[in-house]
């Protein structure tokens, strides 16, 4: 522990006494005499400088730093990262897994543990088959593919999706598939007359042929009802019509309903669902649905480079990920409600939000637009800034995400405990009130 | 005349004879002897017997009908189509110009009447370069690709446009241009805040790179503000990214606006314009742009099958397109306005719109959807129905078009004379007077 | 200059005392001392009287003139072209059924030339259905979109043919289809355990499914041997994948064979035959197949840009490639044989081909790689400069076509009479003579 | 179940007696009875002594145990397993380095195993930076892409080459890159001739661009001629294009050649090399280039679905199979030929190939077309299937590749060992002696 004091001694000097920032600072979980100093080292010239500063501090520290234990360390910097579930690291249990896995060429359908996997998968969601895949935007791609085959095909989607908005157009991009976006609601829904006047059915040849619709649960942290779900699945079986689900946080979902992740799952064809963020495996995405679509998905795959060899190595993590982390989810959803009580002391006036949609592991808000700005920041990246630097002997850098305006995002996983909340709370705090006293409320 | 008469009536004894419709009745505009049946032979089982009725009426009337100059006709069925300007005939002059255009094989630029064209374009639009292409749709396609030839590239544009909405998603199916849609005004214009804020940099992996922003002048019969076009100019130079203008009616907006089109089109990189809907031509579109701009898409082209060869016998109309047909442009314009004012007495109560917003060659209003309606029609369906069919001794048809909900669009255009848009006015006041009379208002 | 002015004042005189029209006219935009008048030539027994007529004024006028039946002319430069049948000039009684089509929108199906020439292309074909379309190359993307209408699909083709190698990789640019490369012969043909072993079922993932074999018939002028496509036929019938026939120059090998077209197309699910080229049709391919399979191609249509509007103005010229025009195919075919005929005297020292492989309008040689070249021509190249360029007092400027490696192409179509044939023979003899004299042969 | 159970016990005791671990073992999920062992065999030297142990373990456990057939055997079978060096599991090193790695969100780049083995595959190609995938076939998706990065681009590359063969068209279906396929020779090579010849440089536009030419090292065991290459970049300099190299299996290339690998790759612009073939990673490949170039593939990465999260956990292993792996290819290539040299006996009247061609770890041959077949199979898979199954007291399965025509391929790799080598040419001359006399040689 000493070490580690000494050694952020060290750095806040050497920040001090150069023209560059030390940004960041991990240790490998499993073995702590490893120490990671990647993220230190600046950029260009710097850089043997640097390493030159920085040499005697690990020779002299040998240490056995933590980047998850340091909350209870004193007067040293502390980091809390809310940034994205995705920076989860795997437990040690899944190393101990991955580590013991039994594999075979997964491309011949020779890895037991992945099959294993799948088959999981496919009962979790009451399916017939599932399919590993690299990513969760493969995931989504072999779904949207699957069910658009035919060229001059679409899927309808909500205009926030991450189908549409964050997967760089991928569907359009290699798969030539239209995207009939329809403006989504705050919820994750959108409305079904939308649906029903904006459906193509291929006849009008100026249109694309709807042969999908893709809903998106959790989206940005909020459930989708389930009223929504069967009424689109009435609607879609009336239009003949798929549904795809993006499920990449599902399990917060079915966590958050106190439900079976079946009885979600029911309503719709195909299923993706993300195994490295809340549920903290390293690598990896399942996909669920008939056995046709599956072996349909199964052949696009290797095409687009997602066809493993001896992926058992990672799917033993995702084995535990949809077992023993879905047992923990409810955890990241209490602190997430204990985060957004806590900072709602200060909304409406500077954070705008309503607590009663904080339904799982994300807190979004937006900040008020009269506070005061520098450098050319936004409220929201003003907000984020003051959050993730330190001031006076305020040695907490707390990590969020800024999104489309003066949004800001908050996510809480296996990696944010309780006391992770407290300091990010006790951060949020000091931050409004010395930057409430430069404004004009 | 008498001929024409006899025809008529026999067409009338064959409706209620026989189980079939007789919907369409067209004559050549050259040469007024022939007579084209190509739509009233019904479908199936009953074509033969349609013939064997129809045979001896031709043979006696020896008609030199015609379907575009009936307005005058008294007593039989006259059809006033108000669908869409696309179905301009050729006027005699461009039938003589194509019958006589000098021709070259236009793949090896040797066509001098495509040439001819192609400079007419370049610099009615103030731009260096232009090149002639089979559809608008096509022209579309190139100035898109044009612009965003790299993969992963993106374009910027309004949710109504005919290229998000009426090309089957071709710049998606086709290249992988992802389609950005920004929520469009009634008057074809988006906020810029949104081009600011949905634009995407390319920094960020999860997005594809925005290469283009894509408008359309006219859109839905509006012309879009020249203020809006200089903002988004300069907008689009601070963000370094062209524009491109979807002018298939273009001209209508120069008349509307009593400007020179190069005054509308110095704001923007590229242009299409369609030379087959107002303009009269029977084939072809126009797009237009810097040398490097149209080198490129002429390359395009040929890979999409749209290089044509002696393609000079339709480019010769295309050049009394831009020429002659704009001179008469106005015309359409003031018979839109006279027809909305027409209808405008029974608004808003059942008919609502702007008649303010009558800019060029289109009236667009909604129906009140408390008419009653019959066998599963809409509101707008059963206007149109009631339009399109004759009651009692009513011999006037109209055709217009129902589109999304309850809008109605009705285009005029040269074939659409003053006397059709009296006949159209009095077949809507009977239309209007009968129906309101079946309803509770 | 003045001797243009001249020159368009005696054409003014030519028109009104003749029965032909004189339809262009055009100077060279580089050199304008020179004059093309290939469009002056009127068609048929016209030709001579022109000839007659004209041969005067090019004699006073000094003019540099030249055209296509100048052959008796003296002091004049006189062009042969024989790079391609795509340089065909629409014929007068096309131009004026141009002049005098009966059209509507053919976007609704509401034209009627083009109707009557979509009848005449299936019946032709002995096929149920036909859609006009602007080029040949979109004919050919239509058809294999049409049959490999899934994502993953292959078209296994030769690796000579127009679609693998000149149409710009379209079917895999735009559609994403691998094509799958078979080493043709020269006589268009493949091997057929070429096709049975290098087909793909779709069971292995790592290969696309071989949805289509596609031919060419004619192919570089080699009429498709029968027997070939019979076993062909057998064959994908074994492995149920449909056959695509390119028969840009279809009607060439019908006449050649003096078989009717149907006779050949029995064996093939779809054709695509260009009405622009032999046949004479300034623009515009046409495709036939089944219903559903041609319903599908003009849906595909529509989202490339080729669904034009009022094109029965092309239809009608089309209308009359597919009936006159092909009445006098067999003059061309004659021709070539008796242009390869005349130059197969100096063969096989200098000028490689077979005779008996002219089968139609097209005549390929090697030319010999130890006859001398310059400015780093190869021998093909050099054999065409000197057979374009005049020496001495010889006037006469035959084009042709360099191909791969040292091949050269003549083509010989409507506009290519058997006096064009004897000028290009002795501009041949001499070019030739010339050039072994400074060889070492 | 019970004999389960005490065979479980019975590895327990293998794996504490043993210096190596017994890692899976797997009941066919269908038939619990049946029982797979492949996994059991362990690594290199130890597999003998296993199968020694192992042996008794079946007979008392009276399991009908297989590793594919050994429900009926009495002693044990022994199974070779030549299909492919994808099959090789990762070493118990590389297990223990996964469990261990050093993580972070490779998406945010904060993965420092991941760095670490980006930095050494640049380093050992000496190119600037390089980027870790998740398959050879999305690496050679990526550096197509980021070279043809236009659209209309095209790759030329062998027509026996696997991103031609064996990736599903890829290239074509999702990016639309045309691929000029040349004629292979049988060492890998292409003549330079035909480079030349059909090379398009994007002037006519009825071709794709080249922009990019691909070659493979090793092409089926074949090393590269290093003359090739270097010839290959002086041609490409002059052409103005760039190399990339298929180097799946590059490191058998430089050891065969016992050159440094960077030897080879300063010739081309980007290569692929796969960690999970004969490296025996159990998942991933590798791709170096410019910094521009990696920058480019990085974020097409992203759209592909390719940008894993701790993908540290399997770079981990890929870092020993670029470092420790290496060391023992040499034995792959030694096995290979002590295999063909056994098999050579035969030939060529059984069995043909070139000894001297044997200069990696594979070895293809053609079975004689002459000898007998059953049950439709052709001779190479009449071949096979007597090598994979067990005549009278014979226990030994050899598996092997029937690829193209009467082809045979068997690859070498970590998992097959001289004792196997010895085994799989006893069942060969067993095989052949009983094959032979059932024929008419």
């Amino acid at each position: 522990m000493a070490s580690v004091r000494v050694f952020n001694v060290f750095i806040r000097q050497l920040n001090a006494k150069t023209n560059f920032s030390v940004f960041a600072f991990s240790v490998s979980s499993k073995h702590s005499s490893k120490c990671n100093v990647s993220n230190i080292v600046p950029e260009g010239n710097d850089r043997t400088f640097a390493s030159t500063l920085l040499r005697p501090v690990f020779a002299y520290s040998s240490l056995p730093l933590h980047a998850h234990t340091f909350a209870t360390m004193s007067s040293i910097e502390r980091v809390v990262d809310l940034r994205s579930d995705t920076l989860t690291a795997p437990t040690d249990a899944m190393r101990k897994a991955m580590a013991e896995a039994e594999v075979g060429d997964d491309v011949h359908r020779e890895d037991p543990t992945v099959n294993r996997l799948q088959s999981l998968a496919a009962e979790l969601c009451g399916k017939e088959d599932a399919l590993f895949v690299p990513t969760g935007t493969m995931g989504n791609l072999l779904c949207v593919f699957g069910h658009c085959f035919e060229r001059g095909s679409e899927v309808m989607l909500g205009n926030s999706s991450h189908l549409y908005l964050r997967e760089q157009g991928g569907v359009a991009q290699w798969g030539g598939v239209y995207m009939n976006a329809l403006p989504n609601r705050k919820d994750g829904t959108f409305s079904l007359d939308d649906v029903r006047s904006k459906f193509h059915d291929g006849k009008d040849f100026h249109e694309s042929k709807t042969s999908l619709i893709a809903i998106e649960n959790t989206m940005n942290g909020r459930i989708l009802p389930m009223d929504f779900i069967k009424e689109l699945r009435q609607l879609a079986n009336e239009l003949n019509v798929p549904i795809h689900m993006d499920g990449a946080r599902l399990l917060n979902a079915a966590v958050g309903l106190n439900v079976p992740v079946s009885s979600i799952t029911q309503y719709v064809d195909s299923v993706s669902i993300c195994l490295s963020k809340s549920l903290g495996a390293p690598v990896g995405s399942v996909i669920v649905g008939s056995k046709q679509f599956i072996a349909r998905t199964r052949r696009i795959r290797t095409a687009l480079g997602g066809a493993m060899r001896q992926s058992g190595v990672i799917a033993a993590a995702g084995i535990l990920a949809l077992t023993d982390m879905v047992k923990r989810l409810h955890i990241d959803h209490e602190n997430a409600k204990t985060f957004a009580k806590g900072i709602i002391q200060y909304s409406p006036q500077y954070i705008n939000f309503d607590v009663d949609e904080i339904e799982t592991n994300m807190v979004w808000f937006d900040v008020n637009t009269k506070l005061p700005t520098y450098e050319g920041r936004n409220p929201a990246q003003e907000f984020c800034y003051r959050m993730a630097n330190r001031y006076n002997d305020d040695d907490v850098v707390v990590k969020m995400s800024k999104f489309f305006g003066v949004s800001v995002r908050c996510v809480f996983y296996n990696g944010v405990s309780q006391a992770h909340v407290k300091l990010a709370l006790e951060k949020f705090h000091s931050v409004m009130k010395a930057w409430i006293s430069e404004s004009n409320f």
